[in-house]
């Protein structure tokens, strides 16, 4: 599986105010070229902090790339993925919706009463791990559905996680021309941080868009 | 006067680990870069956090910067000013040696006992606000000391106070190739984060260096 990160944040590397409300860091540019990488995907993965936070759709916003991959024997729009041990994710998030098929990736913590509940509402609900969801677990149950090409879209915690469990390919991100600031605010990678083996990169690209520049890096590491 | 504000950040905006120790982002070419942004202040200033975690000494790696600055007339090497409320940068600190000028903004919260023994150990101190240091008063007591270019290192927490005092006139952001990670890590502005009117910045250059890229910003609003 190969596995891209997405996401916008501040010059000083904020997803969001210290509140974790949604912030336009990016513009129309950005937007479409996020919408380019999301048709190019399997499935788009988020953490159940940024349901909880946007109730996002993820689905895709230009008509012509869900014909396109129509054309190509693909489901319209990617497949979408939660991250969520004890199954959080609200049954009327609009992420469950019929528009495509929902993995909830949860772990043993989440009930059985709970994990019904939401496959009722439309999810296939996948366990992987005991406390927290085991990614590298999840991920791998996600290949065998056929996921060959994972985006991460956030947020930190996620992305994080996602890094310690080295199943990441490349990091793409939209720096905004803001300051966010707060020492309590999402970040692209929060977790408990490393303190010696830092995940390196290759930076593969550069390019301005709308009124800031995108940053392409592969990662060391990974063929 | 001017301000610049310069610092190495990872590509997830953090400054160091949680830890906070001292980590090299950067590179050779960083180091003479930020050298040479030294070589061309009358001041170079860090928080307190700075000095405890790292005990930095601020001074030109390049003599012959040095001695340029000596042919015009400057002092060999710009002061050094550290923004700490209550006296707390150890009589000792490598920053109070007599190499160059240091001044010590204090509010005050620093007992004038304190005052004295850090005057003693050779700081020019002056006092600033009420609990913290104020510094649009701080840096313009600078002013009238006869600081026009102010270069701002860090970290995280002066460096947000800077942009909400509103003083910062030039970000210049190197961006290494890894990940730290850590919700508590030092990030590039931490602070209580902005809400609603963030400080708006324009993107003037871009610069490979080392194995990541130099980004330069004006501050919008800023002549
Ligand atoms: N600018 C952007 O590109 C962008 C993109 C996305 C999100 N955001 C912002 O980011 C914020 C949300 O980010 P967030 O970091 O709070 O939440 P998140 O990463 O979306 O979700 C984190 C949650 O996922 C669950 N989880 C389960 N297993 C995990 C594992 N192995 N590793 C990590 N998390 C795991 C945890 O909750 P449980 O323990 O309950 O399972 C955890 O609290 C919002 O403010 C949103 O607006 C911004
Ligand atoms: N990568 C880089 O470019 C770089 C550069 C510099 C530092 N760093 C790292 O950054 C970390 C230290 O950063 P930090 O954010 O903890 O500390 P900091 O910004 O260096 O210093 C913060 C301290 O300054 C004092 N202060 C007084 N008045 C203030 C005001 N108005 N606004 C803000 N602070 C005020 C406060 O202590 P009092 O209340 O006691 O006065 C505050 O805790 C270290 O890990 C260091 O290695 C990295």
């Amino acid at each position: 599986m190969y596995v891209v990160v997405n996401a916008a944040q501040s010059v000083d590397g904020k997803l969001s105010t210290r509140r974790r409300e949604q912030l336009r860091i990016s513009g129309e540019e950005d937007f479409d070229r996020m919408d380019r990488i999301r048709a190019a995907a399997d499935a788009v993965l988020v953490g159940v902090g940024t349901v909880l936070a946007d109730d996002p759709h993820l689905t895709l916003d230009e008509e012509a790339r869900r014909v396109e991959r129509l054309r190509n024997g693909r489901p319209g729009d990617p497949a979408r993925v939660v991250v969520d041990s004890t199954g959080r994710t609200p049954t009327d998030a609009r992420i469950l919706d019929d528009a495509a098929t929902t993995y909830l990736l949860v772990s043993a913590a989440a009930t059985p009463e709970r994990r019904e509940e939401l496959s009722d509402a439309g999810a296939e609900v996948i366990v992987a791990g005991e406390e927290r969801v085991d990614l590298l677990e999840g991920t791998g149950a996600l290949a065998e559905a056929g996921v060959d090409r994972l985006m991460v879209e956030g947020g930190g915690e996620v992305i994080y996680s996602c890094f310690a469990a080295g199943i990441v390919d490349e990091l793409q991100v939209y720096v905004g021309s803001l300051v966010v600031g707060g020492r309590d605010a999402p970040t692209l990678a929060d977790g408990e941080g490393f303190l010696e083996e830092f995940p390196r990169l290759e930076l593969t690209g550069t390019e301005r868009l709308d009124d800031g520049i995108v940053l392409s890096y592969g990662v060391e590491g990974r063929a």
